[in-house]
C-alpha cells in the first residue's frame, strides 16, 4: 500500500555496556524508530544537509569516478569481457601489494573472509601458529584461527602497543623443531591506531632461519600505508575492498606467496568458497571465475586502481602520511593522548584518541553524526568509552580533514572538555601548509 | 602516463573443450587481447548501440530504480541508520520465501557461500545426505558437499530430467534408523531448466515421519517460482541477490526454519564466515552486522523489495510463468526441443533449448554477442554444445522476451537452422496478448 | 512531515480533442490524480517490471555510459577543466553536422530555442523567408517564425508528403531582387515521418544563383540521417541534445556557416540570450562560455560524441537505416500504410503508420504504454487518432526494434485490427538477418 | 582509433587582463593543453584524490539524493507521468518564492535566460526602467536591458555598495506620470557579496503609489536567503536550478505574479521560446510543455524541494545565516575586509574578501585549485585581482565551511599574506558551536 502512517520517531541512544576483553563483539550505536514501515520507502530517512563527514576507518569515502565505473547493469560474467576485465585486474591488484611474484585472489566476500581464506588454505586444523593481540581486530582474527582449529600462541600486548616482538623472538629462538607453522600479525590494528612493523618480524625469521608463514592483516594499511610484500616476505597479504581502496564492501583481496601457494597443497583445513584451487583452476582456463562475482565491483575496481595509479601508490603512502602527521598534531594541540603509546607504532590511516576519563568518548560519537553530520570510530571493547578514532584513510584529502578536526573541536567543548577551538586545526594546517605538494595534473 | 598504444586487437574463441560429466568447471567463452592494456582506460571496450539483452539465468538486469539506489557513497555501518535499515530487511526479506517462522541471514557472499553456509551450519562432518544430481548446479553442489566431508548419497537423474524421487523414497523407507540427516535438492537446476516439486519432497519425508532436515537451493527460484518454505517444510532455503531479485551479485540470501536453527547448535562443522552463531548474536544486540555489510547492496535490496511488493509476489510469480510459457511455446514454433523431458519440471525462470546435432550451441551463444548484442545461456558439462539457454528471470517484461526471441530466430537462421521466421514470435505473442493484464499503477 | 495519506489513485485519460489545423499545440495523453501528493515521494509512481520501451521520436534511449559521464557533482566552470573540455566538444560536434567550415554553438536550450536562435541571429524584422509547412514540427516553426516578425511564405503540402520543392524553384525564379533572405526547412518532419532532400534545395538556390540562406532543422535528422552541411550548403543547422545524440534535453546545437556568421553582424533581430556575439566573445578569450553550462551535459556529450565516432557516423547512419526499412517492412506486411506518401520521402528516424478509420490511434499509445510498458508517438495537430509513431532513432538496436514491432502487433490485436500476430516481426527480421553487420568490438 | 600519443601536457595561467567597466565579460582562469586529444578519453583529466571543494557561488553542490533521482533514462513526457509529475513541481516550487499567488515558469534555460524572460513577457521596446548597477551581475543584466531595447536608468554605487534607493526615491518622487514601468533589482550581486532591501524597494513603491512593477533577479538568494514575494509585493521574481537549489544548470525558474502575468498580455516585446502566453496555454491543456523538457531536471528539483522541504525552508535560511556569520567572522580574524562595505548589505550565500594590494587575488583563486582541490570565486571586472569570493550556498554544511576557512588560511600564507593560521577557523567555530542545531532526523 502506499499509506505510511508514522506518528512520531523516537531515536534512543544505547549506552555502551561495559565490554569484556574476551568479547569479540564490535559496538555500534542505535537507534528505535516506533515504526520501522517509514523506512520501507524513505531511503535517506537520517537526512542532513550537506555532505557527510566520513571518518571511520572504513567504509571509506568512494571517488566520484568509481561511483560512476560501478553505476551500470549487470553483464553475463561468462561473456569475453569480463575474463579480459579480470586479467588486467589481476595483474594490477598486486601492484597494491608491491608483490610481483605473488598470486592474487579477488574473493567475493568481507575481511573476515579474506582472513579465513588465508588460514584455511596455508595451514591444517591443530597447526600451531604465533598471533599477536593488540585491539579488537587482533582479537577477532585470534576468534577466528581458534574457532578454525588452530593451536594459537597468543601474544598480547597492552591495548595501545604493538606487537611485542620480543616475546615473538623468544618462540622464535626456541623453536627448533619448527613447529610453529604461522606468524599470525595485523599489520594496522584499526581499534587502537597501532602499526606494526613487519620488516622486523621477517628480520627475526630470517635470523632463525624459520620457515613459518607470515601471514598478514593489511586490511586498513594496503593503499595507504607503506607495505612491501615481495621485500618483507609476506606469504599471504589480505585487504578489503571498502577500505583505502575506497570501494563498497564486497571484495577480500588477498595475495599469496608461492611460498603460501605451496603450503596450500598441503593443507587440511575443510573450506570449499574459500578454496584457492577453484580460483588457480579458474585461472589456467582464462575464465577466472568459480562462481559469479559482481560486475559492478569489477569495474569499480578497475576505476580505483587507475585513480591510485594516477596519483600513484607512493604519493597515496605519503598522502595517508601527511594526514597522520596533521592529525596527531591536532590531537597533541588538544592536550589529548593518543591511545598509540609509542610513536614507532603511530599508524597513518587511523588515530585513536584516549578522552580524560570523565567524558564518556561514545558521547563524543553520538553528537558528532547528531548535530555535524560527522562519523567517527568508536572506541571497541576494552577502550570503549575511552577513546574515539578518526579514520584518515582512502580517497581523502587534506581540507576534509582539516574540516573534521575543526568538528572534533566542536564537539569536545560540547562535552566539556576545555579545548581552545583552532588550536588543533592551527597546528594541522602549520605542519600541512609546509608540505601539501601540487596537485601534479593541475600544476 | 597516458600514453596507450595499442596496434591492434584480435579476439579468439575458444571451442568448447569436450567436457567429462565429472567436471565441475562452468564454460565461459574467452577472448585474447594483443594488448590487455587498452582495457585500463576502456571501461566498455566490447561497446554495442543500444541495451544489451541480458538473457542469461543471472546475473539478471538491475531495475534503474535500484541501481539508482545503490549509487551513493558509502556510510558508516555502526551509525543508527544501517542497523534500522536492515532490521526492514530481515523482516521483509522473508516475504520472498513465503516464511514467517525462518530466521533470514544476509551474508556478504555468492551462491556458493550460501550453499556452503547452509551445510556447514546445520550439519557435522561424515553426516549422510542425500543429494540429487540433475545439471551442473546441483553436480556443483553435490562437489561441495563432498569436499565438506559430508557422506552424500548421490541420486542421479539425466541431464533433462527432475530428481529422481521414487529413489528417495526407497531411501527414507529404508532408513528407520534415521542416518539421512538432510535432503539436499536444487529448486530450480539452472543448467537444464528442470524445477523440482518441493511438496512432493515433504510429503515423502511426512509420510515416512522422518526427521531429516529439506535444505533448498532457491537460486534461480525465490522470487520468481512459486516457493513456499513454510508450507512445504523447508529448512533451509537459499537464493543470490543477482537471481530473481535483480541485483548486483554480493548477497547470499539465506531462511532457517527454527529446525535448522536448532540443528545448527550442535553441528560440529568447522566455519566462522558463514556462522550463523555470529549473526544471531548481532540480531541480539540490534546491531545485526558481524562485519561490514555493503551499504549499497543493503540500499538496493530495500530498493529491490519494494518493488517487488509494488509489483506483488503472486504477481511476479504470475509474469515469470507468462515468461517462461512464451518461451517454451516458441521453442516449440520452431520446431526445436526442450531440454526439459516433461512437462512436471518445465521451468519459468531459464528454458534450455537442444539443437541439432549438426549444431554447436555454442556458436549460438558467441553469434547472440558478437551480432545482435544478445547475451545467452552455454550449455554446460555434460549439454555443452546441445543446448543453449535463454533466462527469463528477474526484471524482465514481455517485450523484452519478445526482442530476445526474435534475436534467437535470426541466430538460428545464421547458424543454419531451416527456421520460418517470426514463427516463434507469433506463437508466444498469440499466448501473451492473451494473457498480460493491464500495468496496474497505469489503469 | 512524514506522514503519506493516500486514500486512492484514480488515472483517467482524456480523449484527444479534436485539433485544429491552426493549432501549434502538441498533444499528451494525461491522468488525474485524486491527490497529488503521492508523488512528491514516490519518483516511480507508475513503475512497471522490465525496461520502458521507448520508442518515442525524442527524447530517446541514453546510453549507459553517458549515464555514467553525467553522474557527478557540478564543478566550478570557470577552472581551467571545463573550458578544455568545451574546446574538445567544439571541435568535435562540427562532424555531426559534417562540416569544417561551420561554427558550432552549444546553448542550453531546447530545440526550439535553437529554432530562435537560428533565425534572430542571421534575419532581420521583416525579412521575407520561405518555410515549407508539412506536419505540426515545421507548423510550429513557421508559428514561430511569424511572432519574430519575418514575412513567412508558407508553402504548404499535404501532411505525408515532402517540402514542395516546385514551388520554391517558381519563388527564387521569380526573385531576381533577391527578396527572399532565407529558406526555412525542416530535414526531417517528425510528425509524419518525412524526410526531405536537402540537396535538391541547394540544387535550387545554385540554379537560381540565390544568395538566400539556408536554414535547416535537423532536430530529427542529424546523427542519424545522412546530413552534410558543407556539401548541401547549409547555412544554419541545428539539432537537440535529447535526439539522435541521445542524451537528455538541454542542449541546442547550432552550426553556422560562415556566410551565416557573416548575416549574423547585420542582423537587427533583438536578442540576448540566443546572440552569438556572446559566444563569439568567450571563444576569442579561451572561456567559451557568456553563462553557466550544465557541467554534466558537457560530460555527457563528451560520452556520446566518443560512442558515435567510435561506431563511426556513417555506421550509425546505416544502423538508422536498417532500423527504418525494418519498421517499413512490418508495416506493409501488417497491411498498414505509411502517412509518407512516396518512398523518396521515407525516414530512418521516425515511421508514422496510418490506422484504419474504425481505430483510434491515440488508443494505440495508451494501451501500449498501459500494458506493455511501450512508449509510441501519437498522431499530432491534423493526423491526431490517424497515425501513431515509432521512432526509431537515437541508441537503439535491432533487437530493441523487434520487441516493440511484436508489441505494436499485439496492440493492434487489442484494439480489433485484423493483424496475423508475428508477420511484420518475420518480415523486419528477414530483411535484418540479411544486413546486421558484427559488432566491430567483439569480431 | 584507440592510440592516444601525449608527449606532454602545459597548463598556463593567464593572468586576469585589466578590465575595462564597462565589460561585461565573466573572467576565467585557462588552461592550454599542448594535445587537447587526451581529453577525449579521459573524462576527469585534472583529477586530484578526495572530495573538491566547491566554494564558487553557483554551480553548488548537489546532494546524493538529487544525483540519484536524476540518474535516469529518457521517458516519454507526453506520457501521464510527467504531467503528474510537473503539476506537482508548479505547486511546490511556489513555495520556495514564499508566494501563493504567483503563476511560476521552469524554463529549460539559465538564468540569463530567466532574465530576459522577465523583462520580455512584461515590458515593452521603449520603457522607461530603473535598474541598479553594483556588480558584475547587476551589470550584465543592464547590458541586457539596454540590448532589448529598454530605456534604462541606471543607478550606480560603488561595488561593494548596495543598491542606491535615494535616487530611486527621488525619481519615484519625480515620476507622477508613471513613466517608469518597472525596478529592476538584483537580490543578491554574487560578485560583491551584496543583499539589497528589497522590504524598503516596496515601502517606496508603496509610499509613492507608484505601479511599476518589481522584478527581481534572486539568482543568488532565493531558497537560501528570507524571500518573500507576496509579502513584498515582487512582481517577478527569478533563479536558476543550479544555485541554492542545489542542481545542475538547466532550469531558470520564474514566478509571475497576478500583475506581471496582467502585464504580460500587453507587452509587445518580440519572444517565442520565453513567451509565457505558451506555458499558460499549456497549463490549462494539462500537459504543461510547450516543448521538451529535461526529464532529469523534472526528477532532481522533485528531489530537491523534497529535501528542501525536509530541512524546512527558514531552517534552511537560518543554516545559510549561519554559514554567512561564521564566514565573516573568519575574514574579520584574519584581518581582511569584507568587499561588502556595510552590515546591512552583508550577503549569506557569498562572501567577497578584499586582499592587501601586494596580492593577486586570482593567485588565490588559482592556488586553492592546484594545490588544495578547492574551487574559490574569482574577482570580476573591477574587483578582478581585488577579491576572492567564497561561495556558501546550496547544499553545504558547517563542517564543510570550516574545511574551506582552513584552506582558504593556509593559501593567504601561501601568497604571503602574515595570517595566524587557525585563526579563522576558531573564531567560526565558536561561533557555530553555539547555534548549530541538532539534526533534527537524528536527535
Amino acid at each position: 500500500m502506499n499509506t505510511l502512517h508514522v506518528s512520531s520517531i523516537v531515536l534512543t541512544f544505547s549506552a555502551p555496556t561495559s565490554p569484556e576483553i574476551i568479547s569479540t563483539t564490535p559496538f555500534h550505536f542505535s537507534l528505535k524508530l516506533k515504526t520501522d514501515r517509514i523506512l520501507r520507502r524513505k531511503m535517506d530517512y537520517v537526512y542532513a544537509p550537506g555532505k557527510n563527514h566520513l571518518f571511520v576507518p572504513g567504509p571509506v569515502n568512494i571517488p566520484e569516478p568509481v561511483l560512476r565505473a560501478m553505476n551500470r547493469n549487470n553483464e553475463d560474467y561468462r561473456s569475453p569481457a569480463i575474463p579480459a576485465l579480470t586479467k588486467t585486474l589481476l595483474e594490477d591488484v598486486k601492484k597494491i601489494f608491491k608483490s610481483t611474484t605473488g598470486t592474487p585472489f579477488m574473493i567475493p566476500t568481507t575481511g573476515t573472509g579474506a582472513w579465513e581464506s588465508a588460514l584455511t588454505n596455508t595451514l591444517s586444523p591443530g597447526d600451531r601458529i604465533v598471533s599477536f593481540l593488540i585491539g579488537q581486530f587482533s582479537l577477532l582474527w585470534i576468534d577466528q584461527q581458534q574457532r578454525l582449529n588452530f593451536n594459537v600462541d597468543v601474544v598480547e600486548s597492552e591495548w595501545g602497543q604493538g606487537a611485542n616482538l620480543d616475546v615473538l623472538e623468544s618462540k622464535l629462538a626456541e623453536d627448533g623443531g619448527h613447529t610453529i607453522k604461522a606468524i599470525c600479525i595485523v599489520h594496522n590494528e584499526t581499534a587502537t591506531g597501532v602499526t606494526n612493523d613487519l620488516s622486523k618480524v621477517r628480520f627475526l625469521l630470517d635470523k632463525y632461519k624459520h620457515p613459518a608463514l607470515l601471514l598478514v592483516d593489511g586490511v586498513s594499511s594496503i593503499c595507504a600505508l607503506d607495505f612491501r610484500m615481495d621485500e618483507w616476505g609476506v606469504d599471504v597479504a589480505l585487504t578489503g575492498s571498502q577500505k583505502a581502496l575506497s570501494l563498497p564492501t564486497g571484495i577480500g583481496i588477498i595475495c599469496a606467496s608461492p611460498k603460501a601457494l605451496e603450503a596450500s597443497k598441503t593443507s587440511t583445513s575443510v573450506k570449499v568458497f574459500f578454496d584457492w584451487k577453484d580460483y588457480l583452476k579458474f585461472y589456467k582456463l582464462g575464465t577466472y571465475w568459480p562462481y559469479t562475482p559482481s560486475i559492478q565491483l569489477l569495474y569499480g575496481l578497475r576505476a580505483a586502481l587507475d585513480l591510485l595509479f594516477e596519483e600513484g601508490i607512493d604519493n597515496v603512502i605519503a598522502r595517508h602520511s601527511r594526514l597522520g602527521k596533521a592529525t596527531r598534531l591536532a590531537v597533541e594541540a588538544w592536550g589529548l593522548k593518543n591511545c598509540t603509546q609509542k610513536e614507532e607504532w603511530y599508524s597513518d590511516t587511523v588515530t585513536a584518541v584516549l578522552v580524560p576519563s570523565y567524558i564518556d568518548s561514545s558521547e563524543i560519537v553520538r553528537r558528532a553524526w547528531k548535530r555535524y553530520n560527522l562519523s567517527l570510530g568508536l572506541g571497541l571493547n576494552k577502550v570503549a568509552g575511552k577513546v574515539f578514532r578518526i579514520g584518515h584513510l582512502g580517497n581523502l584529502n587534506e581540507l576534509q580533514l582539516l574540516g573534521c578536526l575543526a568538528g572534533v573541536e566542536m564537539i569536545l567543548k560540547d562535552v566539556g572538555y576545555p579545548i581552545k577551538l583552532g588550536s588543533g586545526v592551527a597546528a594541522a594546517s602549520a605542519y600541512l601548509q609546509n608540505n601539501i605538494p601540487l596537485i601534479p595534473s593541475r600544476i
